[in-house]
């Protein structure tokens, strides 16, 4: 029966509800094994699925698990996911942008795995900062300052857990139906009524050509009708890192100087952008109005006001949050124009430097990371710094510069 | 490293040697995992292989144990290999007429799994009869007599023993360059000068189509050439099963009973037609002479006198052949002519009844086994019995009457 399943997948069938059920409940009873689920997500991968497969295999997904029901919370909850970059401290600083206008967020966020951060790891920078909340203090908190941001908790659509570690090491991570899958369920799990979904698109991301960043979109579209959830989304581009900064409480700080409106630049625009889609789909306004009270929340001090309040709430003391002093400055050698800053290679950087995790079990340093300097379209001359690296060890970093094309 | 590779075959490109190496290398050593190499399995089955890479694979394969040299014994050996099937005795037959006729047979034989039995396994119901040949003991009887069948040392292509039980598990059986790589490169491996292969095409085997028949066998003639190796191939039905017999002891009668020219038909003219293949390779002679030799040697018994030489010089007691006397008789409730005889079922039925293995492990009963009275194309009347199922435990095996379709 289990190889059966897999023929058919392999043969480029559809399959039935029933024996995607009978397949993946099997490997989570581990009666299929991890060797027969690679030989299917493969299969998947190459010869794809209908979109009743999807819409099947999401409903499996969504209900191996508890399902989060905040309807006793009032307005509308709009939760928004980003399919994972280098230096995205989005969630941060759009959070407490939205909560501050009236619109309820509950966050559920991740740790990083890889060279893509995660916004819980970057909050555990904050000295004291909890984010093992219950379900109950994750309501009241909402309740009482209109958001709140949590690790995930490990009821929440398991199945997707182990395949996505599975898919991690077998090559089968880029097949646009299983992303959307794995996307979907998680959010419609946690139980947020309209979801905004920012797709990466570049070479530092899993969504390589615009072409399949549509396909995506048009799918997960279509998932949220069946379950009455408007879903909106949002394509931006991932070939450079996000923003000035790579780590934990460097993330943690340029997020702040966001808020306090002292950053300005195409990331400050891609936070303003989302916020205020999240406001637009929250209070039913247009985009115009949505986008001017995003603008004022930052100018007038309330979105910072209302991180603070956050922090504050989840026991996180922000005076203690602490950068390492033990910096290296990477120089240039040459003249030109910055014309694309390699995101992947930074991730990989900022791992080995002790702000990621190569394994899951690995602690992370919160203190190390990196600052870019000059961002892509600066002009650059020898001898300018192109960016500063926040280390533990001091060692050589001028292979660095090369991460830098300036021509 | 490990995902690029597997990455590069998803999206369709062709392995470099060197990749292919890395790869399945790693896989022997258990630094890649099951999970890994199913993937990449899938991935092969579904984007294929260029003849670069089976080529590559091939030798890979070839290179990952013992290659055996012959060349010390006398004469162009011939070696025949079947891709399987019910009720396949074709060794025990070929075998002896065509070292009668004086061209050496060296025969490595494996051990069933499923529903198809293994020519070990069948010689092995002749009490006394020993398989585990050393190579100096296979080269002295191949010298005295002829010929020598030995199941396969555990030294001849490791990699194909590894890949082949996960496939088998993985869904990722049904691959044309898999099979030619598997079967050439122990083929190779086995020293033999020229090789037949019987490709079985039909519902009851491993190849469905012609078409894949064909692919199949270009394949591997060019992979023997590579090798300097003649490589012919004959395509034969396994629609229906080989001969009257599926069994172990039943089989060895049956064999016997073609050498001494007592069983006429499909099954005799499929022998005589490989017979005569191996001997016009051997002997370097048309086809038509070395049908006439193949046939005078069945019928002036030299064919049967070297099958019992065979048989006594690896220890084996012909007298002692023994077949269940506990029978029960199928009885047809129709009238009308045999159109199919459902291989599959039969050999599934006699792995049920002990003849055969479900896991590696398990114990066989040599003595258990089918004997089919009516074949394709005979008249069947109400009444008549169309097999007679050889057993260790009297049931009922009334459903064995659908196995036959009657009309």
């Amino acid at each position: 029966m289990i190889l059966d399943i897999i023929n058919k997948k392999r043969l480029g069938e559809e399959l039935t509800k029933e024996e995607l059920d009978t397949f993946f409940s099997s490997y989570l009873k581990k009666k299929v094994k991890d060797y027969q689920m690679s030989s299917l997500l493969m299969a998947i991968c190459i010869n794809g699925m209908s979109e009743k497969e999807v819409f099947d295999l999401c409903d499996i997904f969504i209900k191996s698990g508890e399902v989060l029901d905040f309807s006793d919370i009032e307005g509308i909850k709009v939760d928004k996911h980003s399919t994972g970059g280098v230096g995205d401290k989005t969630t941060m600083v759009i959070a407490p942008i939205v909560a501050s206008l009236g619109v309820p967020v509950v966050k559920m966020s991740g740790r990083g795995l890889g060279y893509t951060g995660g916004t819980i790891d970057k909050l555990e920078s904050i000295p004291g900062f909890r984010t093992d909340l219950s379900d109950s203090q994750l309501k009241e908190e909402v309740r009482k300052i209109g958001m709140a941001i949590t690790s995930q908790t490990s009821n929440l659509t398991p199945m997707d857990k182990a395949i996505y570690s599975l898919r991690d090491v077998s090559g089968t991570v880029e097949s646009i139906p299983l992303i959307a899958t794995s996307i979907m369920s998680k959010k419609i799990a946690s139980g947020a009524d309209k979801i905004l979904i920012d797709i990466k698109l570049g070479c530092g991301a899993l969504i390589k050509t615009k072409k399949d960043a549509l396909r995506l979109s048009s799918l997960m579209i279509k998932i949220g009708k069946k379950y009455n959830k408007e879903v909106r989304t949002i394509i931006t581009d991932m070939d450079n890192p996000l923003g000035r900064s790579i780590g934990n409480a460097i993330e943690v700080k340029e997020a702040m100087d966001v808020l306090l409106n002292r950053e300005k630049g195409t990331f400050r625009n891609l936070c303003v952008e989302i916020a205020s889609i999240m406001v637009s789909m929250g209070k039913n306004i247009s985009m115009e109005e949505a986008k001017r009270k995003v603008n004022n929340s930052i100018n007038n001090g309330l979105a910072f006001n209302k991180f603070l309040e956050f922090v504050a709430y989840q026991k996180g003391n922000i005076q203690k949050l602490k950068i390492s002093d033990k910096t290296v400055d990477v120089i240039s050698t040459k003249n030109g124009v910055v014309k694309r800053i390699d995101a992947l290679n930074f991730g990989k950087l900022s791992v080995k430097l002790g702000a990621g995790r190569k394994n899951k079990s690995d602690r992370i340093n919160p203190q190390v990371g990196i600052r870019l300097n000059k961002l892509v379209g600066d002009k650059v001359k020898e001898g300018d710094v192109l960016c500063t690296i926040y280390v533990d060890k001091i060692l050589n970093y001028d292979y660095v510069e090369d991460f830098y094309s300036i021509s």
